[in-house]
This record gives C-alpha cells, structure tokens and sequence, in this order.
C-alpha cells in the first residue's frame, strides 16, 4: 500500500434495528439485498424510507443492512439544512444526543429522539494496511484530492479492522466540494 | 493583513443582462435592492427566478445585481446533480460553452444555450492586500479552514481590484464540506 485509498461517496441512507424495521415494514420482516457494497456484508436494501423533519422531508432513502444495533440516519448537512434538523458531525453509530428525526415507512413510523447525524469522513483499513501506512486505529489523518477542486480533507478518521476493504468514505457534500465524480484516489498524509 | 481571510458563503443566484431582465420581467423593469453585498456596488435583489433544467427545476433563486454582461446562473454541485445540468467549475462571467439552462420569471421566460456554471471558489483582495501577501492576480492558492470538518482547499484563484473588500467566496457544497457556519476565518497558503 502506497499511501493512496480509494475514494468512495456515501450517498444519504438509514440504519435500522430489526425491532424498529418491523415498526416501519412489518411483522417479521427482512431486508432484502439489492447489491452489496464495499465493506464485507453491507449491502444496500430494496427497502426505501421518507425521513422528516421539522422543516422538510426526503423521499426513498435507502436503509443499509444488515440490522444494527442502533437506528441511524446519516445524512449531509445539505439535506440537514433541508430538513431543518441540527444534525451533528459524528462516526456512525455514535448516536447520543444527535437530531430527533421521524422515519416513515410502509407499515408504520417512528419519531426517533435522536438519531440524524452527519457522517464524520473516515477511512475503512485492515491492520495490514495500517501498519504499512504507519496509522493506527483512530488515528486523525490528512487525505489529499487531486483535481480542478483539489482540497486536503483534515480530521480523517482511520479504522482498522480485519474485515475492512481499504476505502475512504466522505458524503456527497464533500464529494462535490471536491469535484468528484467516478473512480478518484487519494493520499494520506500523516 | 496577516494572512487570514474571512470566508462566505455564495447561495446559489443569478445574473442578467439588462435585456434579459426585460425579457424575465418586463419592458424597462430594474432590479430592486434588498440588501448589499460585502463586495462594493454588488447586491442582492428583491427579484426572483425558477431556474430549470432536464431533471428538475428550483424556485425563488434570488438575482444578484447590478446587470452585467452575460446573463449566468451560478449553482451548486448539488444544485446542478438535482437540475440534470453538467455545469463545469468556472469563474464567473466565464460562460463559453458551460451547461444550458432555462430561467423563468414573471414576464417571461429563456432558454440560454449556456450560463450554468459551478463557481470556481475565490478570493477577493485590493492590491494592497495582495502586496502584503506576496500574491498576484490569478496566482492559485491554497486556503486552510479550521474546525471539526477542516480541510484545505487548493486551486483557490486570487482577484485583485482595488474595490474589493477581502473576502473568500465558496459555495455551499463548500461550506457543507468545511462544516461552516456564522463568520469563519481561513488561512491563506502560497
């Protein structure tokens, strides 16, 4: 590894608990796997949600699977403006005390007291990689874009993990203030 | 001046040539001014546009005045995605062959063969700013932000004219990315 990741856009999307799932879709329901992603097991479902908030709402919002152990919004600050939501920037999964946002379904909904956030830019390793980069996990790190908006995005979160797929993933207001689009490298920079 | 800069956001907006204004609005109609800009002689009007394009369009895009040369609409990557427009990254008044759009107003409506563009992210200075920074005009350079979101933005294009007032201008895609909000400062980097 020679210091470049692959940079992947993390379009806006939801993360559910089965109970919350089978709130929103059903008794017994499950999702359905519409491709797989990057990451090792994740994958992107068929099954969509409206996401509201005081001030605006976004339809067919796709749910990543599988279930986690939290419900989860993420979403850009674009759409936070949107939606008129404080959401702030943080790691996902890492809930407490994030916006109140209201997830409509199918079968139901939930008014969620928390649970919007920003998706704070992080960088998918395994421990191979992080060693050969010198990183550790949690480190912050630098990553350098190439381009016409060429920027060097700072606070970069590393996480290291054995089932990791060597990937940065920021969200689409990144990607467009980076001039993004299609398949683009960046350096790290310690 | 110590190398800081003040960073502002530009919303999305539009400026015409006085014909088209009259096209939009009406025969011998002026624009009204609702508030002036940092940049001297620049304001924003009370009139507004629907600006259109193959995917979607956006209402109540504010125009900002005086009239000038060249009738262009200045959006985000975002806006342009959610328009179905490929509007490229330029500086403003360069339109030659950026993305075709249609803008509506009250009287009227046209459909400009070009004038969408995604503004190329700038700094305004006076000579004697840029003295003292030891750049010139149309020099590139870069610009530090700070804050949980911090990153640095490269190919920043330097304007020099005595009537500006310092200030660098990003869009909103930016400004999501950087995670501003309410005044901020950069660091300018040759």
């Amino acid at each position: 590894m020679d210091g470049t990741i692959l940079i992947e856009g993390s379009a806006r999307h939801v993360h559910v608990t089965q109970a919350d799932l089978e709130t929103l879709f059903g008794a017994g329901y499950a999702l359905t796997v519409k491709r797989m992603l990057s990451q090792p097991g994740e994958f992107l479902s068929e099954e969509k949600l409206r996401v509201e908030g005081p001030r605006g709402a976004i339809d067919r919002v796709s749910i990543l699977g599988p279930v986690r152990k939290a419900t989860q919004a993420e979403i850009s600050m674009t759409d936070a403006r949107s939606l008129g939501l404080e959401a702030p920037v943080r790691e996902s999964g890492d809930v407490a005390g994030s916006a109140p946002v209201k997830l409509i379904g199918p079968a139901g909904e939930l008014s969620l007291p928390q649970g919007a956030i920003v998706a704070k830019r992080h960088i998918h390793l395994r421990p191979s990689d992080a060693q050969e980069l010198g990183v550790t996990n949690r480190q912050l790190v630098s990553v350098k874009l190439p381009g016409e908006r060429a920027l060097t995005f700072h606070e970069v979160v590393v996480r290291v993990h054995e089932n990791f797929m060597p990937a940065m993933h920021i969200d689409f207001d990144e990607m467009n203030a980076a001039g993004l689009s299609g398949e683009t490298y960046g350096t790290i920079i310690r």
